[in-house]
């Protein structure tokens, strides 16, 4: 039995597109003899859709997907992920299901028991869990058909769920598993899964195929990485990351052994390849190409340029530098430097007259007040304003160059340098920032080395650093990872050997800063627990605070 | 059996001010003689307490609060809803729990069973529903414990859920129902409250004590109307709307049946009234007394100002006139006279000169280029950031100003007019804020008259009118809430008689700017369906766009 797995980048509510790549996808497979090709949850409707689930007119368009796919399988199985009604009065109204599609009809259709409800997921919103489990006959083969979570259960120290869907199909008996899944990207998630498609194969001696989407969604990423696993638990292959493919594989040879090596790639490595796809697809799937973005000479914004040029091209990247009188002359110098060695356009445009007038404006109202983060704010805000204002006029996006560290602690100005479409670096934290920095001159220097090695600065009052407000991004980031990533609580960490003053002061600053968050830019998320939809904290929250 | 209901106003985290409330009402109850005393759900933490119930310290806080609960409880039974720890690995790690304290320990406790997951609500993120139903023996009676939704299953025609909890415990024949809940405000839910509590009383044939939340954490607004009712299904009685109480019932004379009449407020009044709590909770939360917003003259910032003022008191209201060259004299009049009416501090900024300098800035860049939204935006995000430099300067919190209208089709502008900490009537229509204005000069002319009746207009260009580039707000509003709230798809709003090219225009207004409301504040919840928390949509959606 030939099988053919399609890892394709698909776009949510795009059911024109999804249909016809999914069209070509069997087309290819019907021309390489295949007997069944495979491709991923929710791929009719894209993942995630969200609260589009409860739009009848938004289901009724993925049904005619299942029906148009109907039409083309008298000579191939296909297995997609679609969601599917609940004919139930009771319960909630749609299951997220696994279809297997031949001979001019819907053959049989598994639903998807384990709904991950946790950091970006929100499935039992939408979704009622299966209730009964049956395989599925496919010329002469037995299919366990499975959704994504479905084998998330097996392999963990700690089970979310109570039940384990597998077990239950067991006793049919049957020769292989198909997963379909939309399992998105952070920097550790292909050991995870290759772990835990291995974990299962070992549990139940059968192989599996594995779909995974690529391309991203807004803030999620999904990195393919699609696996088919030999029942001897072996890797058989493993499909590229950030990238579609179509491949086919014999079953019997799977059935054989595994031989892969899976691909060895490192954390920052996968975080820069993820950003650049995160980048590439945000713009094209809202139908825009170019970007802009305010370069300051920093680290940040070099970095976030870079990623900008190489997923965009740098005829598609503008920048503006916008030095005040508080700006060192070498900020200038080195985003010019950097702008020319990316051949990206750039233009000067001072603020300290737009400054001038907004204090001439303001100063009868401050008068016999000191200066303070008001005056810091304005000159950002101002920024801000010219950025929106080259994006209004040119059709570009404002990219958010803030990083994850200054987004916990809330280093930034709402409406000033927090503005823009899409936050590149908001799961990065400053010491993975100059990580980043030096993977991408690892072969050659793109990003001046003087933006590198300098104190980092906002540059907003005479000779101000980030460290006169902040501990050191060395000291700082570990705690943020403690608190953010691992929920660990004051005492915890004050007991890891942190100054009990300091873990005080920063998991305050997290808690009081909520309110900036709300109202940043959706954050590409490459760790395991960004910033945004995969977080949720209440504003007026008083714990730590 | 004497039995105390205490509505109260928890603050999510704040358990040191949480477990005061309770406690001394306790002593209040004792005081009287009760026997029973009965808080809200999830009391000692406050609700929605989101993503902190991940954190082991603060379920550990909770769990002092129950524990200091049970060394008051020596002649006073106490129940109380708390989450509580799963002390089964598999599922998740807590419950949602509605504990019975006595003698100094926790002598029953019971989960809730039904976990909504749907618009506003997460709770199967963190919680695993009840497996086991028992009733609690308290002084000779027998008592079902239910939390919220638990009973939300009875009366409806769809039912969500699989089970009902209080079927499961009818076998043990409990005498009485309590049921804790946080249950948030909409213009509908005090109707919906007291039908779905009789239904309940109504199947079983006994009473219910509800005990619900009141005041607003963050967006939500919990409206109190806390119910007792007679197994008659006539209510007994019901607490106050958006106020704290404590009141003592008989059981006694609770069986004999039901004989008050429910309180009839309208729809714009309860909006009125929910409006207040949601500004007042927000500030005192948040440890702010004052606030800041831009006075257009128009009747959004009008209403907003006047509702300010009530919940904050005016000597705590500032407001901002910031006429530009294309402000009509009409529209400082207007607001002048409305500010002076209102006694709350004005101030006029012409941004005409900082506009200006902007221009000079970036006019080498637009040459050639026609006038577009761009010159629109620069005027409005001028406005936010002297707004933002007030606010910044003096500890004021700036208040978005936008209706659900514009919010819903993107008509304002990122960074200027959406500006703001949090957006009092971005759950409101603007065919309601006109109802919210007629409202507030019931009974003398607080907003004038101008303001209400001169068609609605930015003023961002010369002679502009909302309804150049949308349609009559009484054509649009009902579009929107098909749309919005109904969730119909297009080809159901054009059914009802609307012109197609119309419906489609809006509707992919309404996606294409998802963008927007992301990064708009918080949204007061009054509504079934509000933007924010509760309607979760993709950015790069491709759905009618």
């Amino acid at each position: 039995m030939k099988i053919t797995i399609a890892q394709l980048d698909y776009h949510i509510g795009n059911f024109e597109g999804n249909l016809s790549k999914m069209l070509k996808a069997v087309e290819e497979a019907t021309a390489a003899g295949s007997d069944l090709i495979c491709f991923s949850e929710l791929a009719t409707t894209g993942y995630p859709p969200r609260d589009f689930l409860e739009f009848n007119d938004f289901i009724r368009l993925s049904n005619e997907c299942i029906d148009t796919l109907c039409s083309v399988s008298d000579n191939i199985g296909i297995i997609v992920g679609a969601p599917s009604i609940n004919p139930d009065l009771k319960g909630k109204n749609l299951f997220n299901s696994a279809y297997l599609i031949y001979k001019g009809k819907v053959q049989h259709v598994q639903h998807k028991t384990l709904l991950p409800t946790y950091d970006i997921f929100d499935e039992y919103r939408y979704f009622e869990p299966a209730k009964s489990w049956a395989v599925a006959d496919f010329k002469g083969k037995k299919i366990a058909l499975t959704v994504c979570e479905d084998i998330w259960d097996v392999g963990v120290d700690d089970p979310l769920y109570t039940i384990i869907p597998l077990d239950e199909m067991m006793g049919q008996k049957p020769d292989f598993i198909v997963n379909v899944s939309a399992s998105p990207f952070n920097y550790r998630q292909a050991e995870t899964r290759i772990h835990i498609v291995r974990a299962n194969v070992e549990r139940y001696g059968i192989p599996m195929f594995y779909i995974n989407h690529v391309g991203a969604q807004t803030e999620l990423i999904f990195d393919g990485g699609s696996l088919v696993v030999s029942p001897d638990g072996n890797v058989y292959d493993e499909l590229p990351y950030f990238e579609e493919c179509i491949r086919h594989f014999q079953l019997e040879d799977v059935m054989k052994g595994g031989r892969h090596q899976v691909m060895s790639k490192s954390k920052i490595q996968l975080i820069h390849d993820a950003l650049i796809t995160g980048l590439k697809d945000y713009f094209r799937k809202l139908g825009f190409s170019r970007a802009i973005l305010g370069l300051s000479g920093g680290i940040d914004s070099a970095v976030t340029a870079v990623l900008a040029a190489r997923a965009l091209g740098p005829e598609n990247v503008r920048v503006l530098l916008m030095p005040s009188q508080f700006s060192s002359s070498h900020s200038v110098d080195d985003a010019v430097t950097l702008a020319e060695k990316l051949g990206i356009r750039y233009d000067i445009i001072p603020i300290r007259e737009v400054y001038d007038v907004f204090m001439d404006k303001l100063s009868p109202f401050f008068e016999g007040k000191p200066m303070d983060v008001t005056e810091e704010n304005i000159q950002a805000r101002i920024r801000g304003i010219l950025n929106m204002a080259i994006s209004n006029k040119f059709g570009h996006i404002l990219l958010n160059t803030t990083n994850k560290s200054e987004m916990a602690v809330g280093y930034g100005t709402l409406y000033g340098d927090l503005c823009g479409g899409l936050s590149v670096l908001g799961d990065v934290y400053k010491t993975e920032v100059y990580e980043l920095a030096h993977y991408i001159n690892k072969d050659a220097e793109v990003i001046p080395m003087n933006s590198i090695t300098k104190p980092p600065s906002a540059e907003l009052r005479p000779d101000q650093k980030d460290s006169d407000s902040l501990p050191e991004y060395d000291v700082l980031d570990p705690i943020l990872y403690q608190y953010v990533e691992l929920r660990k609580g004051p005492q915890e960490i004050i007991d890891m050997g942190n100054d009990p003053a300091l873990v005080r002061r920063i998991l305050r600053l997290v808690n009081i800063n909520e309110f900036k968050r709300y109202q940043t830019a959706p954050v590409l998320r490459v760790s395991p627990k960004a910033f945004g939809m995969g977080r949720r904290m209440p504003i007026v929250g008083k714990y730590l605070n």
